[in-house]
């Protein structure tokens, strides 16, 4: 075809985690790499995510004397995941999670913080923290690494067609000088990709039309912790040309999110850090317990959906500074709030004062025992009791966090058309595939799959062109 | 276009209960109208399921003093389908319910036994059984009718592609001389609908590879109540025009098969009309109750799937007696068995004995109280102890059932692409749609939302022509 008016090895689209780790591995792989990113800067919805990578048989976890497996990290994955899992894709996840996470660190430069935490779902401690607990870190030093391999990076460009040839896809149409609030571009580009387009673009939380064909309920009254453009036209692009759709009606909610802010916010740290682990989570008119606060984010939103208003989780200031989280933003913004006693924090909230005291009470029992027999929730070693004043407390209400669901992809990142055979030059990773997480995907286990399958939809993809046909 | 080799105004792609129902109504209409079909004969799934039609506000309901409505019929389908279901349709679906079965006893000539039924998850007495217990019933009634219209059914004519314009669906390319085993036809014949297409060939509930990338452990060890051609290629044809895929992944199990016979058997008959009603189902190493045996059929398949080997379901003559069935067949192929005490019940499935009295036990008291403390389970009307020799017992093991998920249609029966509008000239009706059932489809409602968009589908196909663009 002589209308090209590019040509690369391969097309990157998409400038998230997933997206520029491919394009970091086909780069070192040898091949020219071009990443198109629809927003006016890299970095979409990852780095407004919190930066969490969960790993099993890290060096720090033995060195922390903890004793993980990827057996162990499979199976955790796929008992949240209700068994709607690809099973070879989550094994491929937790076999190769301590090594991409190690290679963000040692090739990719990114400072985690000396710490491993344990979040609803998994079995022990295997979740780290890249500085600053946000995921531009890492993002920052994926630009930073791609710019230094001469990866180019075309921002406010997007993907309209992936453009095939009876064996496969060959290349993109896009729209240069992209405008994503208005949908509309300044011209129109066709790139060849001489060995493979890898997709990237991430889920569709904030794509409230296309989000409510699966989940009619997930309107646009609910809000989202995505930014407003993780919305569906690439995922519906890869559909377009029958690529098999995998777990769309799959679609979580963030049961550590707060009502009393947009968006992700500044209180899910709190919650899902400090208040889940530490703390309690009651109803708002009985002040009991309702769940194990350490349940996986799909039964941790359905109990408090079921509720149908907000709950309250509390803490106080010696799980704060056990936790050696700071807090002070979402303290700044009122999400949280603080009180000298249990009353006066019953009293803000609506709830009944002295079935507050007694659930506390209880609770406190259960931690001294070291064993909530009420819920079966895991008490952490040394965990102190709810009575070292000031309390914290925040209002917690879900919202649509991750989309579970997306084409379907093998264990080498390439993407499987209606009749289960791989498309040709077409690879995808990430949020923007279904099937790793199944029902529901456990907290950290994102950006370890931007990671592991980035990792490995980049690689083949600088290989594609030797290895089809 | 010149190269049709026929041309009809109304085309329906498959001959069971949604695809003739369509045909009936488009040739009512005025419309010259073919139907294909893959199989040899016509009736697919339809002539091997029990022909139970779900209808709220009958005739029938109301001689009964049953005070049934729309509205309480909406509520029972929203919460088995755990909010999943589109609002639209299932008030379409209930709405309509009572005049579509109504139509086809007086306008088909369907015979139906003069009873009302409940079924799990229904709030009261709404079902009606086909003479004979068998879709079959309806079929020849269908087939009847549609040759007195002069309704061309062509069968061993499979669907290859629907054939589109830039406008809208124009017609098919089919396959004559189908041999379904062989997937091969003779020769290749292109027939134009002036109006429109209708596609309702049905779910994909023996398509191993199609339902196992949605639900892998749905694997080739799993059996299904469905033909084995009950697979998912004109579902494929539809998404590659770009149809939008709905809740693929929600497949249903049937909690009430026996592991003792291959299909959708014998067994249903007993468990899902007598035992779930009179009786009860227990524990295979316990022999207590461990569910209410009332539930929906995603509670309650989960429950027995959970429980990780076949129960046991449990009951007497006097509940046969009382339920008026005839399940001579199922006790001739030993799938249901006598015994003329519970101990040698017990003995026979090697349940513990003196457990199994005592659960007897409990469950005649809640009977006499009229009350089920122990599961919620509603106690029919001058429902019998289990006391009555002889005993019935058959083994429960759940199969692949029902597929809840196909592409999105809106109350016309039209099909909606990705991009969220109709398709102009495609509508489709029946299982081979999603978004009615949601999560899980209550039993006896697969008849009626056949019927019910079968005829909203071929009414306005038979006006396509009219009323778009």
């Amino acid at each position: 075809m002589s209308d090209w008016d590019e040509t690369f090895d391969v097309i990157v689209v998409g400038a998230g985690f997933a997206g520029l780790t491919a394009a970091v591995e086909a780069r070192t792989a040898g091949a020219s790499v071009v990443v198109i990113e629809k927003m006016k800067a890299p970095g979409g919805n990852s780095v407004i995510s919190d930066g969490g990578v969960a790993a099993a048989g890290t060096a720090l976890q033995e060195s922390s004397g903890i004793q993980d497996s990827p057996e162990l990290f499979y199976r955790d994955m796929l008992k949240a995941g209700m068994g709607l899992n690809h099973p070879a894709l989550v094994r491929v996840l937790t076999e190769k999670s301590a090594e991409a996470f190690q290679w963000s660190a040692d090739y990719l430069g990114v400072q985690y913080l000396k710490r491993v935490d344990r979040f609803g779902g998994h079995s022990l401690p295997r979740c780290y923290a890249a500085e600053g607990i946000t995921g531009a870190t890492i993002i920052k030093a994926l630009v930073t690494k791609a710019a230094e391999l001469g990866v180019s990076v075309r921002t406010a460009t997007s993907l309209s067609t992936l453009v095939t040839d009876e064996r496969r896809v060959c290349g993109v149409v896009v729209e240069e000088g992209y405008d994503a609030r208005k949908k509309t571009g300044t011209n129109t580009k066709r790139v060849k990709a001489e060995r493979a387009v890898v997709v990237a673009t991430g889920g569709f939380g904030a794509d409230v039309p296309f989000r409510s064909t699966q989940a009619p309920r997930l309107s646009q009254e609910v809000d989202t912790t995505n930014h407003k453009f993780a919305t569906a036209e690439a995922l519906v692009t890869l559909l377009r040309i029958g690529s098999t759709p995998v777990h769309l009606s799959h679609i979580q909610l963030g049961p550590w999110a707060s009502p009393d802010e947009k968006g992700f916010g500044s209180g899910p740290l709190f919650a899902d850090y400090i208040g889940f682990l530490y703390g309690i989570l009651v109803h708002p008119l009985t002040a009991t317990r309702f769940v194990n606060e350490q349940s996986d984010r799909k039964l941790l939103s359905e109990a408090v959906m079921e509720i149908g208003s907000p709950c309250v989780c509390i803490s106080d200031q010696a799980a704060v500074t056990r936790s050696g989280w700071n807090i002070d933003r979402a303290l700044r913004k009122n999400v949280v709030q603080t009180f000298g006693t249990l009353e006066e924090l019953a009293c803000r909230y609506n709830l009944p004062a002295q079935p507050l005291l007694r659930t506390v009470e209880r609770f406190n029992a259960a931690v001294s025992r070291g064993g909530d027999d009420e819920f079966g929730r895991p008490i952490l070693t040394d965990s102190p009791p709810i009575q070292h004043p000031p309390y914290f407390a925040m209002r917690i209400w879900p919202k649509v966090h991750y989309t579970m669901g997306g084409v379907r992809i093998d264990e080498r990142a390439q993407v499987i058309a209606l009749d289960h055979r791989p498309i040709q030059g077409l690879y995808a990773a990430g949020e923007v595939t279904g099937g790793v997480h199944g029902a529901c995907r456990l907290g950290s286990c994102a950006i370890t799959d931007c990671l592991v399958f980035g990792r490995i939809a980049g690689k083949n993809a600088a290989l594609a062109g030797h290895l089809d046909g």
